[in-house]
């Protein structure tokens, strides 16, 4: 049995879309249970799972404009942080959180903790790609500074992720650079190439732009938090502007615009969904000693459940003791 | 009259391109004059303009895999390379080309030179915003590495374009960050955003992310050249692949598809034209002592056209004068 720790207080809409989705995927996966962090009547609004499933009632609760780092360290009964270390105390094997997000990765990285050998763990959502594979791109933003051998670990962090959650066979790593040839870049992706090339366990394809991300010409691509968090909040600014302009085009476009729509919806829809990242779950802060998964802010019942479903498989898959076992024989 | 050089050879489609773009604009404006270098036989193809416009002969061209630095160096009699010299001669005053953009940068800074007081030119272009007013945005990609002091000529140097070239009064300047709060980022973003917050001169308006970009929340906004060059082109891509996964749905989606597009024709012109930044010209290394400026190398006539026009609006303002004077006056 995977156990499981929610906390059901994060995001826009918590408590009711957390426990949605939680229902959905008890009710799918029979191998899972669910602890739930949070205010337990307000849970129990809309908790329809009867088993498998049990409330840990907390009064605290992190707000998205709490400063990330104090939070964690003063509001000790919150139901992030009381999730976190029901982690750190291994009563449940992983905390998913639709909230605060710098708090989130304090937890994780204060509460939590960090696997021996890695030493900064990153952040990695699958972002969307024409053909649909998606792309496992890390550090979208855990950290602000990076050395080149953090980028190294990146790859190595990146390659397990695609391998064992994504089942991708040997995952294609390239670094995000300026350029494609091998001598782009300043001095950090130059001693990132060089340490990415002779690593033999990696596949390493060398050098890609951000115009090639979304056509999928790598499985894992790393960049430094500063660079990856701009090149993800750029995706879903440019894919949010286009959609918006496209409605209100169709919205002041009269009879004749919303008669294409509507013939065109279809087509829409596979767009809109493309552009959707969440049946790839949510963001992983890779490289803590158990997953620790972020839902967007504004996650529905369906995206909670999709990250639910991708933490099941992590634990199945048991990616993050594989991780350790490499790091710690590194160490040695 | 102003008098600019025009790298004939340049880009996918030179010299046909190019040389129709300087037929529409030689018969726009009454006040510029062109000077064409590039193959003579092949430019008289195209050219059906008459007057204001000269052909400079030149054998040599810099191709779009050459090794920038060493291509200017070597490759004197290059139409690029003698465009920058007659620039720096002062027969010109001022280049364009759609031809191998780190050549045009080296060029620019080797051949054509710095103002004084300016470290480190930095590429600027007019992106799209969903209101259609645009942004300017710097460093593209002229440097892989930037210093707070660099960003802080950057804001000065996008006011002053926004103000000059775009009409846009008292610009407002954002530095792109991981986060809208002041305490946000790097140590160079936090030293920046000091730097910023205390020059007067500037309408800072804070931190912005690149979620915002397209939002129109700014006038301005600077960035490092590696951040930017990634935040470019993943706005390129981002566009391209959602505008590329449609048209596949359409293709696709039978007859139904093919009338829902047809009906919604109008706007999805609206939207192609949003995407294209074309009417907004090209990219400027701003920071010269005369504008040089890089089309896209895919550039079309209409996208030349363009250039010259913003490069005449540049002449017209003076701009490159107003910067010399600012930056002069700091040294002293």
């Amino acid at each position: 049995m995977k156990k499981i720790a929610v906390d059901a207080m994060g995001g826009d809409n918590a408590p009711q879309a957390i426990v949605e989705g939680v229902n959905r995927a008890l009710a799918e996966f029979k191998d899972i249970e669910i602890e739930l962090y949070g205010d337990e009547a307000k849970i129990k609004d809309y908790l329809t799972a009867t088993e498998r499933v049990t409330i840990q009632h907390t009064d605290e609760k992190i707000d998205s404009d709490d400063e990330p780092a104090k939070a964690v360290r003063r509001k000790k009964k919150a139901s992030m942080v009381v999730g976190a270390q029901a982690v750190k105390e291994k009563k449940v094997q992983a905390l998913i959180s639709a909230g605060n997000t710098g708090a989130l990765l304090a937890a994780g990285l204060f509460v939590v903790g960090r696997i021996k050998g890695i030493d900064r763990p990153g952040l990695l959502s699958t972002l969307p790609t024409a053909d649909g594979r998606g792309v496992d791109m890390l550090d979208l933003g855990a950290n602000a500074e990076n050395t080149a051998h953090h980028l190294h670990q990146y790859a190595v962090l990146g390659s397990f992720y695609a391998e064992n959650v994504r089942s991708v066979v040997k995952p294609r790593v390239g670094l995000l650079n300026n350029g494609t040839e091998s001598t782009k870049g300043d001095p950090i992706r130059k001693e990132a190439y060089s340490l990415l090339s002779a690593d033999k366990t990696l596949n390493f394809i060398g050098n890609i732009e951000a115009r090639e991300l979304m056509n999928g010409v790598a499985d894992v691509v790393v960049a430094d938090g500063f660079t990856g968090n701009a090149v993800l909040k750029t995706m879903e600014g440019t894919g949010l502007s286009i959609m918006g302009v496209l409605k209100e085009a169709v919205k002041t476009g009269g009879f004749k615009a919303k008669l294409g729509a509507f013939f065109l919806k279809d087509s829409l829809y596979h767009l809109r969904d493309l552009m959707d990242y969440s049946a790839a779950g949510g963001a992983v802060l890779f490289g803590l000693k158990a997953p620790v998964v972020k839902c967007h802010g504004s996650s529905d019942a369906k995206s909670v459940y999709y990250t639910i479903k991708q933490v099941r498989t992590m634990l199945e898959t048991d990616v993050v003791s594989q991780l350790t076992e490499v790091f710690t024989s590194k160490e040695d």
